[in-house]
C-alpha cells in the first residue's frame, strides 16, 4: 500500500478522534468576508511600517532562540491592559501565546486534563470544548437562557453542584454577543471550587468593566484571557494573552513549550501595541456600524440578538444552512455557528455591511 | 491574600506538575553561547532583506487570519525536502508548526495520550518525555549502550515486547551526537505496532540517508520530524515540520489549534527557504570546525563522543555541574544535559570554538 492509499482509518489514531473533522470556518474566496469576527480595517500604514522595521531589526538574530519568557512583550501587554482597565499590572501578571487558543490550551494542560472537568455555558466559543477534548478534560455543557443571556444565579448554583476544575465564562459571549454584567461575575467566582477563565476576546467592543478588576480579590482562581485578533486587527499575527496572579503564570510555564513565541511574533506584537490608539479607534466606528446593521436587520424583519461585540447573531431562518449558502451565492460569507434558525455576521466596513444587508433581502428565510 | 502572595502551591494545579520546574537552558548573558545548538552564523544580509520584504507585503493583511493550512509554506518545505532526500513529496506529505516541539506535541495528541505509551532510547532529546507528560502519554525510557550508540537489534526487540503506541528514534541523537545507520531503521519499524517518529532535527549535519526514504514503505507508521532551528539558522523563527503519508497530516489536523501558524511565520519561513543554499553552506564549515574541536578536546585529554551533529558531548568530569559553572566563569556558556561526567558544547564560529578550547584548559576535571 503506498502512502497515498493509506486512509485515516488505517492509522492508530486515538479512539476519541475517529470520525471527527478539523475545526475551522470555510476559507472561501468570496468578495465580502464577514465570518470570523476579524476587524475589517487594515492596519494603518504607520503600523505596517513599524512592524516591518521591528522585524528588520530582529531578523539579523534569527539564528538565535527568542527570549523564552517574552518579558518585553509581556511588559507592553501589561501597560496596555493596565491602561484599559485601570488595574495596576506588571509582566508578572501577563502571559502570551500564539493566539488565545494556545493560551486556553495551556490553562487546561495546567489545571484540567484527564480526571478533571471544565464547564461552559452554551452556546459559546466552540473552541472551549474542542480544547478540552484535546487536553482530555471532561466537558460539562450547561445551557444559557433561550434568549442566550446567562442566568448567573443559576450558573453559580450549577457550578457549585458540579464542582468543575475550570469554568469558562465568555464576555461578550461568542457567538451570541451579549456581555455579563460586571456585578454578576462574583457569584460564579464564589461558587467555583477551582479556576474561572473569563474569556474577554471581544472586551474592547463592550462597555462592561473588565474582570481584570477582580484578580486581586480572587487571585487563586481568576484568569482573564484576551486576544489581539479582534479589536487590535492583528488576527494574522496570532497573539493571545491573559492576566492573572503571578503564581498562575508560574503554573503555565510548567506546560508551555519552550520558545513558543517566535522572535518575529514578539517584535511584531510589540510594534502593533505601539499603535493601539489608532487601531482601537476603529472600535467606535464598528460599534456605530453594528447599530446600523441591527437596525437594518430589524427593518427587514429579522431578529438580531443584542450584541456588545463586533458581530451579530440573527434569525430566524427555516433552514440556516441553506440561507448561509444563499449568502455565499450573493458574494457574502457569514457564519453558520450551528444554532438552529440563526446565522452570525461580523460587522464589516460600511460597504461590506451594505452588501450584507442587500444580500439579506435576497436570501430565503 | 493579594495576588502577589499566592504561591504555586495555593493553586489547583494538576498533581503531576507539582514540584516541577519549567524546561529550558539558562538564558545567561555570557560572551560565548554554545549551549542550545544554534547555528552561530547570522542569517546573510539577503535573507534578512527578503524576510523583511516578505513581512512588509503580508503586514497590510494582518487584520485577517492566516491560511489555516499553510499550503504555500508546506509546498516550499516539500520542495526543499524532496531536493534534500531525493524522495518525491508534495504539500500533502508535509506539516508545519511553531517549532518541532509543537509538531511532536500534535503527534502525541493524535497518537498518544492517556492510556497510551511512547518509548524512547535515552539519553535523548529531553523534550520527548516532557511532551509525553504534557499530553499524558506514558513514557517508557529504554537505555542506549554505554557508549551512547543504539543497539537497533535490541531496540527492535524491546519495541516488540513493550508495544508502545509511539516510538521516538532521534538521528543524529541529541545530546550524544551519533546517527543511526539507515539500514538499521527498518528492524525498529517492523517491530513497532504503531507510530515511529524519526526525529531528524540535526539531519543536515549528517551524511546518513534520511528516513524520509522509508515513508513509502511504512506509510501508516513513519513520521520524520525536522526543524529550521539548527542548520537553517532560523531558531528565532520557530518553524518545525514533518514528512509523512497524507493521512497522517489529516490526523494532525484534528488536533492542531486553528490558525496556529501566523501570517508572519509563514511568510518569513518561506523567505528563509529561498535562501537555503546560502544558509546550509554553513553546514560544511561547522562540520570542519566540529572535527577541529574534537581534535582539540582529544589533545586536552577529554573524551568526546563521536558526533554527526553540530554539537559534541564530552567528558569526563568529576563534577560536571561545577565544571559547567567554571566554563560560565570563563565566559563560555555550554550545556549540562544531566549525563554524569559529561557536558555538551555546540560547535560555534572558529573564534567561539577557540574561546571554548581555551576555557577547557582552565576548568576543573
Amino acid at each position: 500500500m503506498s502512502s497515498d492509499d493509506i486512509r485515516l482509518e488505517d492509522l492508530p489514531l486515538r479512539e476519541d478522534l475517529r470520525g471527527r473533522s478539523p475545526y475551522g470556518a470555510p476559507q472561501l474566496d468570496v468578495p465580502v468576508r464577514l465570518n470570523t469576527n476579524e476587524n475589517p480595517y487594515p492596519p494603518p500604514r504607520a503600523l505596517v511600517d513599524d512592524v516591518t522595521e521591528a522585524v528588520r531589526e530582529v531578523a539579523a538574530g534569527l539564528h538565535r532562540y527568542p527570549d523564552r519568557d517574552a518579558i518585553a512583550l509581556r511588559q507592553d501587554l501589561a501597560a496596555y491592559l493596565s491602561g484599559a482597565t485601570g488595574v495596576p499590572l506588571t509582566e508578572r501578571n501577563l502571559w502570551a501565546a500564539n493566539g488565545s487558543n494556545e493560551v486556553l490550551q495551556q490553562i487546561l494542560q495546567a489545571f484540567g486534563g484527564p480526571g478533571r472537568s471544565a464547564l461552559g455555558f452554551e452556546p459559546s466559543y466552540s473552541m472551549h470544548p474542542i480544547i478540552a477534548a484535546g487536553t482530555r478534560t471532561d466537558w460539562v455543557a450547561t445551557p444559557r437562557r433561550d434568549d442566550f443571556t446567562l442566568d448567573t444565579g443559576a450558573a453559580a448554583k450549577i457550578v457549585a453542584e458540579r464542582g468543575p476544575d475550570v469554568v469558562f465564562v465568555t464576555s461578550p459571549n461568542n457567538p451570541t454577543g451579549g456581555s455579563i454584567p460586571f456585578d454578576e461575575l462574583e457569584p460564579v467566582l464564589r461558587a467555583a471550587p477551582g479556576i474561572v477563565v473569563v474569556d474577554e476576546a471581544y472586551a474592547e467592543f463592550s462597555s462592561q468593566r473588565s474582570a481584570v478588576e477582580l484578580i486581586e480579590t480572587y487571585p487563586a482562581q481568576l484568569i482573564v484571557s484576551r486576544t489581539m485578533s479582534k479589536a487590535f486587527a492583528f488576527a494574522g499575527g496570532r497573539l493571545g494573552y491573559l492576566a492573572a496572579a503571578p503564581a498562575v503564570i508560574d503554573a503555565l510555564q510548567l506546560v508551555r513549550l519552550p520558545y513558543h513565541l517566535s522572535l518575529l511574533t514578539q517584535a511584531a506584537a510589540r510594534a502593533a501595541l505601539r499603535h493601539a490608539d489608532e487601531t482601537l479607534a476603529t472600535v467606535a466606528k464598528l460599534a456605530a456600524e453594528r447599530e446600523r446593521v441591527v437596525e437594518g436587520l430589524l427593518g427587514l424583519g429579522f431578529t438580531p440578538v443584542p450584541s456588545d461585540a463586533n458581530f451579530i447573531l440573527f434569525g430566524r431562518f427555516a433552514d440556516a444552512k441553506a440561507s448561509w449558502q444563499a449568502y455565499v451565492d450573493n458574494g457574502v460569507l457569514i457564519r453558520d455557528v450551528g444554532i438552529e434558525g440563526h446565522l452570525r455576521v461580523t460587522v464589516g466596513t460600511p460597504e461590506e455591511n451594505d452588501a450584507f444587508l442587500a444580500a439579506s433581502k435576497e436570501v430565503p428565510r
